[in-house]
């Protein structure tokens, strides 16, 4: 039996066994209370039973190989137990002991030992809370939880058990299947898992909280699948890496951060990112409670002129419109609301109408008759003293019917988090209508998943989620770098547009200008001069012959003055290129583990004042440079910027797909590579300047 | 008696009257069982008593004018009480009723009769829902509230009575003092309850929910005490204006909305700006429940690696530091934690020392030594049923004792806002310790308060708070266009500084020239054409006289065919700027309601792709003008980009308030101004061109 299926018998088991002590005992019996039906067994070698829960002396005594077990003993034990239950054919072992790789090298040695004994045998851990899992009503997990069994709901993996205990806790009736804690992930880690708990069809959602990857991959096609099957990923990535600021030698690479990286990754699967806690949950319901809105716009409603301004400014903040009413629908409100309310989209119905089940029908039939994506209701419940509570249930109820009515997906959100009461969201829950706890919140969650169909149809038929990302091995030298020609040459075959050249000896130099062609720039070659410039290294927009042979002196003493170890024996003569309509960075960023990135970048004296680049991962599609390219704060220069000419996208999408290609062609030894800048006009582009660092 | 003194007495009564039928009765034993001491009366004519409370049968029949009265009946007979009130010397009265301004006309029309009514004494509402007054036990107020009486707390103003009514129910053991509902604030308003409220030591901040502003000098004046008293004023102000794209002849118009005005305004008095319930709760929080932190750095403690995560990632976007453990403190905890503790700041403390007091004493007590400004402890309480809760009670003791022994400001963040027990806030906030919940959030809301003090500081020393805004008129026509040369000349005498010119008829031009001196630029003047470029009323950089006679043809051709009206009967020359290190456009926008605000914002190809632009109320100081150039992204072209010179700041500032100061001076007349560009080099600043309009 695979990995893969001991795994799936431990996430849906037949038996359980935990080993440990008088806790196990307590663990097992938090699962025969939560509702479990099968067989479970303690194994401590020292007691018959503990806390009335007889004990079996040995996994050797197991009737059979359970489908899952949690053993919760010391480290050294538990390397004997795994190897026990692998040889006794068990299907899935959670080891909950630390010590093991997070401590250092003597750790990492035991972990690999674990890893060897488990073999086939599923293993979750070492230094992990286990699993929760409310479809079965099974926790393998060593203290209480606050979750509770449900018919279908999400899946949440977490690297900190901490969070998962509270997250289990949270007063906030997120429907969770299962949740996971990955521990030091040795043998399963957040992609071998997704990649399972995508086969089961009442998972709705996945909620993942990282600090990081290991295995970017294995996650892309964990994260691809999720996205065929439109099953929304939610990711709360937090910590700041350390790495990237190394050897920035070129603009790439302090443009982009490894967790832009992130970002780039995600955002290539379609997977959504969140910022902390409240807005994991909330857009975790959001996505799990009901259909997903199959767009961004919305029929607000609201009792209050106060909830109604916090729709519309919220609304516009995440993207979502807001459809205006017909003048049909404002003469039947006019007929059913009080004088003074105004009849707009979103709608404050007004408090008139209060607990009046007729009016909130009419008024709930009409509202809804907007041609819009999905309905918001917002609610706040008054403490429960003041016995004005059934006047929401009734509000909720009819809302309820009138989403099933007119076949409308809706949310309700309370303006303060704490204003929809348990019970309600329980009942919402039940009619799939998501209960979204905070209006600001919410109408972000919303708003997240509102643009989730259409932002999966696109990359589905771009095909960008399919390409599994390039990950070569972290380099071991710093390399060497090729010079500004042969950056060019190795580039040139892959469809880097260049300006007209020469190269050669100074000497030549006249010679060669004569068959090119004034004017022209001139550019000492050398890689052991990366940062010409500076030196006096470049002349430009040199107009005759005379200008050129001045230009050579001036080099040449410059030169002898500033990088006086340097032969002044090869220069480029190019071109000059026309004055550009935008200066763009293209270059490749290598991160360990990520792979490699293209970077994109406005360049000249934006680069500075925007800071204004996208990453893409390699490989990438034609589809996704565009974006990118459309996406950066200088697009507007690409597309006829003041009146003036646009630059034919296809031409420089083509340019900055060169790179791509050379990258991914050269993705074993590629450790850095810049072109700066890339000009562009309304002829296409043409790369003026460019630098490679090979392993 | 002044109305100022007559709303003191309703912000402290000794009496109260409640006017009105069953719900007044309710509202009485309301402030009974709440424990308000005073006299109270029911008055209502057609009984004898309501619910067991006695009435009396007129506000004649009262044995004296109260202080406070709440009338809850129809809006006629609400105009004939007040009457009745203020003749009997009543202090205020709250006028629930609706159907006032909010209406149209003819209730603006009996809105003014209740405000003569009222005469000298307060006046709140009407159209709203009253006043709660948990330091005297007072709810003027005609439902249910869920707030409880405190020693100190925050004063909230809201627009929405729906607001208020929820917030007074929101689980979140904010501190209130005060809750009052503006409604139609047709006599007090949100400025002048700010300024009788703040003379109530016991008020320790002001949270204002504001859909907009009826008196902007007045708030500017009321938000200047606060500052000057150090207590925070927290707003969310919501609902996005209609105004502002009207009449956008000018860039300087379409820059800045009438919201970033409210930006401006609030910045300049030091007032915290909040996005919604949420971060209003969690900030007055934040500002009310112990001392203001003296700065922004921070010791961050958490019992796992995930809630340490977090703490560092949301310190960094909130601008607060983390510095660093010495290498004693290192030593010490190595001591007392586990040999994989991460020692640093943030601090995961592990929960190996779970419910060890000792060793969490030394903790805290080493950890604590940290030279930071206040310390934050991530705590979240399992559920009730785990009996694990008394391990949190006990670390949460020791943390307030801690602090106390250091004397330290603290509070505390539960990672999931549910997850900090209301009898756990509450004890927290009797230590002055505040009790935030959601870690994103509440380091949010502390990161705007530990910044408050610093920027207290410099607002006061600078004296903008203190410079009442200009609030002329709205202006009644559209005014009429000074043209290119009237402008500069109305600028000059302010210290604008201007290219040296010659003004004249076409004819005269080359002799002009010749004293001028070249390169220089041909402009025709026109108050009729302010776009003279698209129409070819522009011809730069003339080099000499054969350019110039050139110019002129091409000019008067060009005129002639796109502006065949204008007659091209006067031009400008001006000497050629040097090409500048930046360009700026300076304007001023008139809003009504605002007054005058000066626009400063990045110009040239730049005005499109930043969308940089910075408005200031007027007047403002020098200060505020060099502080706005500091925040623009193109700011870097002003201090020595890419090792170029700097822009002189003092000459550049003085150009900008040479702008100011016209539009102070003229702030009855002035429409619009636009100064596009400013040039600015090492020299200095120079207006290349200029466009007034005035009534």
């Amino acid at each position: 039996m695979s990995i893969r299926d001991n795994l799936k018998r431990l996430l849906a088991p037949r038996h359980l066994a935990f080993v440990g002590g008088r806790s196990m005992a307590r663990a097992l019996k938090r699962c025969a209370d939560g509702g479990f039906q099968g067989q479970m067994w303690l194994v401590n070698p020292q007691h018959a039973s503990l806390d009335g829960i007889p004990c079996v002396a040995s996994v050797a005594d197991l009737p059979c190989g359970p489908d899952a077990v949690f053993i919760a003993t010391n480290r050294e034990l538990t390397l004997t137990c795994v190897a026990e239950l692998a040889a006794r054919g068990a299907g899935g072992a959670i080891c909950y002991a630390s010590g093991f790789a997070e401590t250092g090298a003597e750790g990492q040695a035991l972990q690999v030992r674990l890893l060897q004994a488990a073999g086939e045998m599923a293993l979750l851990g070492p230094n992990c809370y286990g699993l929760l899992d409310y479809l079965h009503n099974v926790a393998l997990w060593p203290v209480a939880h606050g979750g509770k069994t449900v018919e279908k709901g999400v899946a949440v993996l977490t690297q900190s058990g901490n969070f998962a205990y509270n997250l289990s806790m949270s007063d906030r009736s997120l429907p969770l299947a299962y949740m996971a804690s990955v521990g030091n992930q040795a043998q399963l880690g957040v992609a071998e898992l997704m990649d399972v708990l995508l086969d089961e069809p009442r998972v709705t959602a996945i909620g993942l909280h990282l600090e990081g990857l290991k295995n970017v991959p294995g996650f892309a096609r964990a994260a691809h699948k999720a996205l065929e099957r439109g099953i929304p990923v939610i990711a709360l990535k937090t910590g700041v890496s350390q790495i990237g600021a190394e050897l920035a030698l070129s603009h790439t690479s302090s443009l982009a951060g490894s967790d832009a990286l992130y970002d780039s990754l995600f955002d290539r699967l379609g997977v959504i990112r969140v910022s902390g806690p409240v807005s994991f949950m909330e857009t975790l319901k959001a996505a799990a409670c009901g259909n997903l809105p199959a767009g961004p716009s919305l029929t607000g409603l609201a009792c209050s002129g106060g909830d109604a301004g916090l729709i519309a400014d919220y609304a516009e903040r995440n993207g979502l419109s807001l459809p205006k009413l017909n003048e049909g629908q404002r003469a039947e409100l006019a007929q059913v609301l009080p004088g003074y309310a105004n009849l707009v989209n979103p709608l404050d119905f007004t408090t008139a109408i209060w607990g009046d089940r007729e009016a909130l029908e009419r008024m709930l039939d009409t509202a809804l008759r907007t041609p819009a994506d999905s309905a918001l209701l917002v609610l706040d419940y008054p403490a429960e003293f003041t016995g004005e509570r059934k006047e929401c249930d009734l509000l909720l109820e009819l809302y309820c019917q009138a989403l099933e009515r007119h076949g409308k997906t809706g949310f309700v959100a309370s303006a303060f988090p704490e204003l929809l009461p348990a019970a309600a969201r329980e009942r919402l829950h039940a009619h799939g209508v998501a209960a979204l706890q905070g209006v600001e919140d919410g109408l972000a969650a919303w708003g997240r998943i509102a643009h989730y169909r259409a932002r999966r149809e696109a990359l589905l038929a771009d095909g960008q989620a399919a390409l599994a990302p390039i990950c070569p091995e972290a380099a071991t030298s710093a390399g060497s770098l090729l010079d500004e020609w042969q950056s060019k040459q190795a580039l040139r075959p892959f469809g880097l547009p260049l300006p007209q050249a020469r190269i050669g000896h100074p000497r030549q130099a006249l010679l060669e200008a004569r068959s090119l062609g004034y004017p022209l720039v001139l550019k000492v070659v050398s890689a052991d001069l990366p940062h010409k410039t500076e030196v006096g290294g470049v002349a430009l927009n040199l107009k005759d012959e005379a200008a050129l042979a001045g230009a050579l002196d001036t080099m040449r003493d410059s030169l002898a003055r500033h990088a006086p170890q340097l032969r002044f024996e090869q220069v480029l003569l190019e071109r000059m290129a026309a004055p550009p309509l935008a200066e763009l960075i293209v270059g490749i960023k290598r991160e360990p583990g990520f792979g490699l990135a293209l970077v994109i970048g406005a360049g000249g004296i934006l680069v500075e004042l925007l800071k204004d680049s996208r990453s893409l991962l390699l490989p990438t599609t034609d589809q996704a440079i565009e974006q990118a390219l459309r996406g950066l704060r200088c697009a507007p220069l690409l597309t006829g910027f003041r009146g003036g000419p646009a630059v034919p996208m296809p031409a420089l999408v083509a340019a900055i797909r060169a790179v791509a290609d050379y990258a991914c062609e050269n993705a074993g030894q590629l450790l850095e590579l810049d072109v700066n800048p890339l000009l562009v006009n309304a002829e296409g582009a043409v790369a003026v300047d460019a630098l490679i660092r090979l392993a």
